[in-house]
């Protein structure tokens, strides 16, 4: 009981982040207050529907539990009246948002697991649980994903969700090897920021004259 | 029997306007004639296939029914050849794609219902159900999604969402009250566009000097 | 058995062609290795995990089985690190490209038959499974797909799922026959490249001063 209304803050608090961070994003990019809501509402939640689609669980949560709607909608809208003071909060937000990417990615691998999955699909599940809302923000304001260009950030959810498969073979998948997963994906996301870690980009060179594009 | 033809006929009205629409925006976006039964296909039948994706009804009602894709095809490419002629139909395609948006809301909340999802989740699968077109439209054409930036739209769905399901607890889910819905929307639409009504955009300070841009 | 061993060579093939497609794109827009690595999953593997919620197949064969995530994460990783020489390689990859096209069509309307979608829906499906990843490719890079601007790309594989269709319907769809169609995509494709066949665009007229644009 009491673990399980943990749980459900822990995932709601991950809920009320990706809104904040989706609904600042569409203020800074001018849209209205319902699409304000809205990209916060994919941010939040599309991850989340994307791994209940793909584990057969439908109506997925989103759309089963009205508190994880109300959470993102109330947060978004939030956002939209209070934005000029939350920029002063910017680092605020860094930390709620890789506490959101660590919770998101262990529930998202755990359910993955929980309804079948074989071990390195779920993983995969749970990494797009994590990051699926954030790439949902991104092409709705017309970006390229922030998460395929910069800094540990989808890295730091993989190495997390390989972890939790891990500790589920080993059937040691209980809450606090859990917890210390979610920490993990945590740490890594602020040591990252920190540090100003970056995966690698590919090395250009300069295309030969005359030679097409390839498609 | 009857009300049903009525409600298919509708429903193809619907798919006809909508992929009248998204085929418009690929001419504009001077795609190909592929590209715009593709747009069209899209605009008309994306909203649907998340909603039936949502609740489970797989395969979607768009690859169920043919007729569903044999309607947007052929409207997309009537739009491919006519479309000047469209152009000065402005106003009429206007109104007929409030007329879509109202139906998709009535009928995407109704089933969601039926297929037990909460009220609550029921309004926005709805309201998805209404807009998902428009916005795989826009995403597909590369643009920004106008129904997240411009007018009410969006939000005359939701109205229309929150309608249907207060009708559903009541127990007044029948054909009047229902079409009184879907013309609710219809009217706030065509309202809204007349009076030039917009959602508020928040009001967006300029950043501090060497503030760094939030994530 | 043989044959079955045939099939996931063929797919895997496909895969790994497709996640080439998604990698150099990527490479091309600067992404970092993850984002490099993603693009190329979405391209390989966003197809069949749309075909498959639509037929109702969950997990999606990609999360199921860790061969395909497996071949596409390899795949764009070598691009990452090759894709100097795969530049000269272009025409390889255009040819390999074309094969998949003609693989996925063929699987992707042959389980969608299976799943006991109707005839029409099934080859959209199977057209679907075809172009969908190289849809989510461009989406995430920042382009309009290329599928929906040039070439002939996706008619080719909408031929090829039609005569699947029709040989399903003569219950003909066995081995060779199939094998045979997905050879008519490649044909198709290849002689479209070759002769820089396109689908037409519409002519566009200059819009009269001062009329809006249609939204």
């Amino acid at each position: 009981m009491t673990t399980s209304t943990a749980l459900l803050l822990a995932d709601l608090t991950g809920v009320a982040v990706f809104a904040a961070s989706g609904a600042s994003a569409a203020v800074a990019k001018r849209l209205d207050l319902f699409g304000v809501v809205f990209v916060g509402f994919v941010a939040a939640l599309g991850g989340g529907i994307f791994r209940d689609l793909a584990i057969g669980e439908v109506p997925p949560l989103a759309f089963a539990d009205w508190r994880y709607a109300a959470t993102a909608a109330l947060t978004a809208t939030a956002v939209f009246w209070l934005h000029p003071q939350l920029a002063r909060l910017r680092t605020t937000v860094l930390v709620l948002d890789a506490a959101g990417l660590g919770l998101f990615t262990v529930t998202g691998t755990i359910k993955a697991l929980d309804a079948g999955v074989p071990p390195a699909g779920a993983g995969v599940i749970g990494m797009l649980t994590a990051i699926g809302g954030g790439l949902g923000r991104d092409l709705l304001t017309g970006e390229i994903p922030v998460v395929l260009r910069r800094e540990i950030y989808a890295v730091a959810a993989l190495v997390g969700a390989v972890a939790v498969v891990v500790l589920n073979l080993l059937g040691q998948a209980g809450p606090v090897p859990l917890t210390l997963a979610a920490g993990l994906v945590f740490g890594l996301r602020l040591v990252a920021l920190r540090r100003r870690w970056s995966a690698p980009v590919a090395a250009l060179r300069p295309p030969r004259p005359g030679a097409p594009d390839a498609s």
